[in-house]
């Protein structure tokens, strides 16, 4: 049987804690060279022209992690359109029937190809992102931190909130994002939830006084700035936009999650429309070409493996300023997770399941 | 609801002659840029060393055609092993419990992104290739081909030749493969399926003698051999190592499926593994590089598209030698021939049906 479970089925199965472990070791097996993942592809149709540009996108990453039994597809398909909303630009997604949105995380056996499990993406999605972040954080931030700057307060930096407080003994968070009333909502809910102080602050730049900065926002635009960054700080961004130049330059150690940018094929001229890196919609000076590209070498800053592994070193004291750029998704982290969601899916009997001969054959693919 | 249709339903509900019209017209809609795919990726980890090495591999692609409103992700999770057998070196594929394998379609709505329809690949798969070789000696053979040489007697070669058939006024098909009672079964067997006479032959060369020769097989060393073709001949090959470098000169119009070249991530030291293009196991002589790409200047040769639009020309005299070389599927072709299964499947009411709601979320993907 394939089994069928829903996002609200993901969320009460899958502990931030588990998926920060079974993480840790996926990148050890990467870093060995047990484990793959396809570089994430985007294919993308614009909707519309000027300023009222919609785009339909389908993305699809692959992992595949023997030492689980598992390769995960993880694909979406979206309409999302550009918003600027209290002055910041972000994208939005066009809702399907029921507000619904689709993607999906797929996982197949390593040992005989069947489909054992199909489920939406958005709860392990969401975790797997502030998972990632807590790990470069519990190798890269002080030990002694107990203070953190969070930007953002949607949907990935509640979960970033539990994930750093499963790797470093916060007692304080504070909270901007522009919506004040947002802000304030989210500090009350997390505080309740954590049963730490979170409290919203008033300006962007008090969320710097801080042990470690995290920027968890879809904006497009910087929101972690040099210039308030202090001696000691460990910062982490989960999108390529979200720090600026001097951010960048400021960082004694820098650690990025992947050195591939994703490729997105654009509907237009030619069989494969225009191939381009990254996001065809974003100023290409917030890209990473002109931006991030130009202040490193990629191909000589540490990746996160390298740093779990020992091969590349963390901070070495106690005043360096250390950056993890939790950018570019890896699809080996929806098969080391999605492993353990199956894994506690059939051991504690959740979820629907359809019989796995309906999505199976028996003449050639 | 989503549609689940098994490959024996899409089968009955798909005719070859109506692949062939909506793939032409996907063909138009891509020169027009209005539809695109995503290059093919595939993820392996080799499973073994040395002679008996296996590979488990994964294959995404994608396509979006607007005009149909359909997005489609073809996926495939196998395990092959290479073998030789009767002289030729191929692939085979290990099956999984009930024999069964596991490649499929699914179909995402361009407008709500809901996903429409899951279905097994095999039977789509075949005939979207032969419908596509199909088109390619529609607008290139002569005219008055009556007589087609076939070199492969297997699954490939049986859609080969009912998709010739509804393209060109056969009387005669030729058909040799390296094991003699597989022929002569498959000679009878397409006899008396198609009305028309076809022969097996007892060696290679015999087929030459023919309007077309199509190589429908998956062999991974050359079958069609430049010192057998005759002036005026179409030839047709569905995968990159069927056709030896004389039979590339002697083409005097060459026409390609698709310029790109897919890409293999394969598992090994880093974290894309080793980033590769084509297939990592065949050996290099007969790969494109070294074989087809140092014979032909890629970006100068027309796509299929181009002959459909009249951009490039056909051949211009009976006694050309054209060659149309069906490799490198596109994503394109399963939106195209995928959109119309899941319309006469809707029209049939074929199929089971699961709730939309269970392969879709409320949160953000």
């Amino acid at each position: 049987m394939t089994l069928i479970l829903s996002n609200e089925e993901v969320e009460r199965l899958l502990e931030v804690r588990d998926c920060i472990d079974v993480l840790e070791d996926a990148y050890r097996e990467q870093a060995a060279g047990r484990a793959i993942s396809q570089l994430r592809m985007d294919t993308e149709v614009p909707i519309g022209q000027g300023n009222h540009v919609k785009e339909f996108e389908f993305k699809t990453m692959v992992g595949i992690l023997p030492k689980r039994g598992i390769a995960a597809l993880r694909c979406s398909a979206t309409i999302q359109q550009w918003l600027r909303e209290f002055g910041s630009l972000r994208t939005d997604y066009v809702r399907g029937p029921g507000g619904r949105l689709v993607g999906l995380v797929q996982l197949f056996s390593f040992e005989t190809c069947e489909p054992l499990a199909i489920f939406p993406d958005s709860y392990l999605q969401k975790v797997r992102v502030a998972a990632t972040s807590a790990i470069g954080a519990k190798y890269l931030a002080r030990s002694d931190s107990r203070c953190m700057g969070l930007l953002g307060s949607g949907w990935q930096a509640s979960a970033h909130v539990e994930a750093l407080c499963a790797v470093r003994p916060l007692e304080l968070i504070k909270v901007y994002s522009p919506n004040s009333a947002h802000r304030s909502e989210f500090a009350e809910t997390m505080s309740k939830r954590t049963g730490i102080s979170i409290v919203a602050v008033d300006s962007p730049a008090e969320v710097f006084d801080a042990d470690i900065v995290i920027a968890a926002t879809n904006a497009k635009e910087p929101v972690i700035y040099g210039k308030y960054l202090k001696r000691g700080t460990h910062f982490c961004s989960i999108g390529p936009y979200e720090v600026d130049g001097e951010a960048i330059e400021k960082a004694d150690v820098v650690v990025m999650h992947s050195r591939e940018r994703y490729r997105t094929h654009v509907a237009g001229e030619g069989q494969f429309g225009t191939l381009v890196h990254g996001n065809p919609y974003v100023p290409s000076e917030y890209d990473w070409e002109h931006h991030i590209l130009s202040r490193l070498d990629v191909n000589e800053v540490p990746l996160l493996e390298d740093i779990l592994t020992g091969r590349s070193r963390a901070r070495t004291d106690e005043s360096q300023i250390s950056f993890f750029m939790n950018v570019q998704g890896l699809g080996l982290q929806f098969a080391a997770v999605g492993a353990r969601v199956y894994e506690l899916a059939m051991q504690t009997g959740v979820g629907k399941e359809i019989p796995t001969e309906w999505l199976t054959q028996t003449t050639n693919t």
